[in-house]
């Protein structure tokens, strides 16, 4: 029951949460006078500058000081694209249907449901059906269309609203489609990533960076997944920001020039095989990790870094942030290593980062598709003598016993690999014949040693020709927002001792508003200084808010405290302020000449909170 | 033939403009792999970094100055809301198809280019017939589908590449249409305009600002237009940032407090009157402008100002940029006034900015479509006594006479203004009867004095609840980076004399990259140093770029005047270096240790490059 007291809790804690979000309006459901539609939500003025400080320091941390270069490309992508990049065919989730009203719910939230619900509600439940409901849970993402209906039959799940029997699951399609252009003729979708507009601008971005690798690539914007079913609030939505790098690098050196300055970095780590023998995520520096092959590679792991420095400098909590790897299971074929940045939220732990070495799938996916190479060329300082594997079908033999076949079997020898083809000139010449598995054929065909030469080739080559890796880390900018709210929340006894009073302790580089601006009293005097406080905040860049009505100043810094406004300023006199710090509630005494630098140096991290502490009288309220 | 030379200089700067900023990746035809989308783009790295400056200036002068407050709204939006707004019905554009291909065309551009082509290539075109074309060029915006349609037949104008006859025009609806969630049930648009997401909104951003009027709010989004035919390169695109505001002002009161701030600034204006008489744009002070009733109010002159003032600060040449007032026949008919910023380009003069008084329209149609009431209160200090008209209706009576017709009869009655009502007053005294037109009915009915009572009565009220006018600036940002590049755009002889350098002369605040660092040769030490200096740089916050490349520093220069780049600090000693200011070419000699804050001084505006001259050694190239 302890369990149920603390899922009780999270539950209390984020209605707080929440209820604080939408009174104050950091966001709002969209569209909300008719009714509001799923999975889109606004930002209101406090969650609008709280994202736009978010993404300038995304800007400022990546873009910037890695020196990538950042792109911006559209949101309606023509048909062709997300074929190449599997979208069209493979960006689906599972579907079933109420089969009387046709309300549409995802197949795995269903069956997640039912085991979710069994494990903690039902008191009779014998340790095999646990064991069975666990196994589920553990396997979900794994189920094909025909498992998990096999499974919702079996269990005899119906629709959660009706109680009416489901449809058969089948795949939706996420991606939001359109046409463009008058003629009805060009599909297009809104992009689900901003990644594919990347990856196509490969070769001109390679030729700005003077044809060199490694190099960054970057975009922020917005991407579109039309949801079966949204929930999680503002965590799944059917539009948000996405900001997404592609690192182009060698696959034959991943290493990071930079990766010294973040290899002695130590946070909570969760390996694939700790998840797998059911141990606990645990702090490990980066730079083992790396070393000790955890992390594939060292571009991996300065990124992994960098995105922990990112989060924690916003203000996400380090002991609720772990960087878990991805399951063989869950991993893309192609993917060479993955992790997720996960945020503990009251929702669980949620994925906010994914930094994927994501090998050279994606670019010769566009190669093959548009016909433009999307490659790297290594040249050499000289000539290089390099041996290659010749493979030389004699295509008339082949031609007399495979006949239409003849194409498949050739280019199924023209692909072996190296060693496959050195296994088989040694057994051609052992045997005179050898067995030969055509995969498009789906058949072994007899290969007779007349049919084919194998050799090796001594050759000079003044460059060597390549498809790069990609690193790729992606960040769902609003799910580290909502996680921030969570982190950054807390409640306490306002004066009365009754109420609760809420506070979000934001860093002062993420506060919606830096600071707020209090006469005392309403009078004219004092209203002035006000006024001239704020030309000269306005004039440092420092964002503020005044309040000049009569209410009392302690409700005054109850509303700003909501808000996360680190710093008040309080006219009481007309020569010098009180400035107050939000989460100690100390107060200062500064000249009204002096206050704006004195805060715009305490927000920019010039100095700290203590310094001035120090250097001013203090006041107590 | 000055004007056939014109154009022909016009077309070749273009060229010049555009394939500097093709080369250098400040755009790319969006998926150029797949040979393009017409009307998308991607802004490549130097063009993405323009876009971010010249947001966050529009965030610094309009949001951060002005308080305004700041929304973020999804682009995906569900009809009823674009159904209130208008753009279901009436965002269109007339389109005619070559009867054979199909091939899509905007029926005004067919009807433009031949007017166009007749007047200026056609030699023996007659004085009458110019009349004509030129009089079907001025009204070329008001005519109807059945008139274009005559006018093309007239004309024997056939599809541009086929020569094939074509359709009648009929309307296309611009906005690209989804569906949203699974069902296939809710459609849905991409917004064709940021807007709408503040208007219905209203409520609770009036309830954020304390209820008190003005107060505007603000957005920066991607916004959506599936053109038939896009044309005009960046100008006319598909897929657009806007950058929208939207000011909320008391309808009886549009004073502008700050409005003194900006009476004084004088730039040229182009008033209907003006235009209608065939004269030229003048300068007029904005202040005069108001005061002589040209600009329709201090809130709409303000705003003039205020565009004015961003436009010139990112480098728009000023004596290429007017306010031109839309004639009655281009103005919605609910707009009080409506000014364009038009920039003069290669293209002609390009609305950039529309800064349009909406009155109460776009408020009142959402409260419509959606029963929520969006109005703003003001409550009387003490309650004022006014007279209200009262129109009573006695229903029995009604009903004897219009039975089912009734409830038209009396909506129609309660409907009169003031004016019409005391006239009906009048004529039910002296004649005991009166016509009435009740357009529900489309019909003439006779009222009976027994019918009504028309009165006026003195009442107590405490408040007066009203929809507030709405004053819209709006900036299509990638326009007005279009015009900016080419107002931005010079070229100067080469070294050698032969070649043509380019140069962007961007103001620091926009250049997409402030400095370049170059070691002058390859050296270790020096490329210490450069390395040093770009650590400082990225202290400070200015974006930079290494270029170490052994090219000739001449070459290195020539390559980031097409940059825009202001300042190139060139690494010649291990103590001191030389920084090159871009259009003067004068280069000075600084201390390492200092370079990184006198270059962030005169970027920042805190000294000019004369204050440095005057301060370092000068030192010639």
């Amino acid at each position: 029951m302890a369990a149920a007291q603390e899922a009780h809790n999270r539950e209390a804690f984020r209605q707080a949460v929440v209820n604080t979000l939408e009174r104050r309006l950091f966001y709002i459901p969209s569209f909300k006078i008719y009714r509001g539609v799923a999975g889109l939500y606004d930002y209101g003025p406090p969650g609008c500058a709280v994202k736009s400080n978010v993404l300038a320091f995304w800007r400022q941390h990546f873009v910037l000081e890695e020196n990538m270069l950042e792109v911006d490309c559209p949101c309606v992508t023509p048909e062709i694209v997300l074929k190449a990049s599997g979208h069209v065919d493979k960006f689906t989730d599972l579907m079933v249907k109420d089969e009387k009203t046709g309300t549409c719910y995802r197949a795995d939230h269903l069956l997640k449901d039912y085991c979710k619900d069994k494990l903690e509600r039902d008191p009779n439940l014998s340790a095999e059906r646990a064991a069975e409901m666990r196994h589920v849970l553990a396997v979900l993402d794994d189920l094909s269309a025909e498992e998990l209906g096999a499974k919702i039959k079996e269990y005899g799940i119906t629709a959660p609203d009706t109680k009416n029997s489901l449809s058969d699951p089948y795949p939706f399609n996420l991606m939001f489609q359109t046409s463009i252009g008058p003629s009805g003729l060009s599909p297009g979708y809104m992009r689900p990533e901003t990644a594919q507009g990347i990856f196509v601008n490969f070769k001109d971005l390679y030729y700005y960076n003077g044809n060199k690798l490694p190099f960054a690539a970057a975009q922020i914007g917005q991407a579109f997944r039309n949801e079966i079913s949204p929930r999680q609030g503002l965590l799944r939505v059917r539009e948000f920001t996405l900001a997404e790098i592609e690192h182009f690098v060698d696959p034959e050196n991943k290493s990071h020039p930079k990766f010294s300055e973040v290899a002695k970095l130590e946070f909570f780590m969760f390996p694939r095989e700790d998840q797998v023998s059911g141990q606990q995520a645990r702090r490990i520096p980066i730079g083992q990790a790396v070393s000790q092959g955890i992390v594939n590679n060292e571009t991996l792991g300065y990124f992994i870094g960098r995105v922990y420095l990112f989060l924690t400098q916003l203000g996400i909590d380090k002991d609720r942030l772990r960087f878990r790897q991805h399951l063989a299971n869950e991993m893309a074929h192609y993917a060479a290593d993955c992790w997720d940045a996960e945020i503990e939220s009251s929702y669980g732990w949620i994925e906010c980062v994914g930094i994927a070495d994501r090998s050279a799938y994606d670019l010769r996916a566009h190669t093959d598709k548009s016909g433009v190479a999307l490659v790297a060329q290594e040249k050499f300082l000289e000539p290089k003598e390099v041996e290659k594997l010749v493979i030389a079908p004699v295509k008339k033999e082949l031609g007399l016993v495979f006949k239409g076949n003849q194409r498949m079997v050739v280019e199924a020898l023209e692909g072996m690999g190296e060693k496959e083809a050195m296994e088989m000139k040694v057994t051609l010449e052992e045997k005179g014949q050898a067995e030969f598995l055509v995969c498009t054929l789906d058949k072994v065909v007899t290969i007779m040693k007349n049919m084919l030469s194998i050799s090796k080739e001594k050759k000079k080559e003044h460059q060597r020709v390549f498809t790069p890796s990609v690193i790729e880390p992606s960040f769902g900018i609003g799910r580290i927002i909502y996680c921030l709210y969570e982190h950054s929340f807390y409640t306490r006894p306002g004066r009365d001792g009754e109420e609760q009073l809420n506070v979000f302790r934001f860093p002062p580089l993420i506060a919606p508003i830096k600071c707020t601006v209090f006469p005392l009293v309403q009078n004219e005097q004092y209203e002035e200084v006000a006024k001239s406080i704020a030309r000269s905040l306005t004039a440092v860049g420092i964002s503020y808010k005044i309040d000049i009505t009569g209410t009392s100043i302690g409700k005054r810094y109850a509303r700003t405290d909501e808000l996360g406004v680190p710093f008040a300023i309080t006219v009481d006199s007309t020569s010098s302020v009180t400035v107050r710090e939000r989460d100690s509630k100390q107060q200062i005494r500064v000249n009204v000449d002096e206050v704006a630098s004195v805060v715009k140096g305490v927000i920019d991290g010039a100095s700290t909170w203590s310094d001035v502490l120090w250097k001013y009288p203090t006041h107590s309220s």
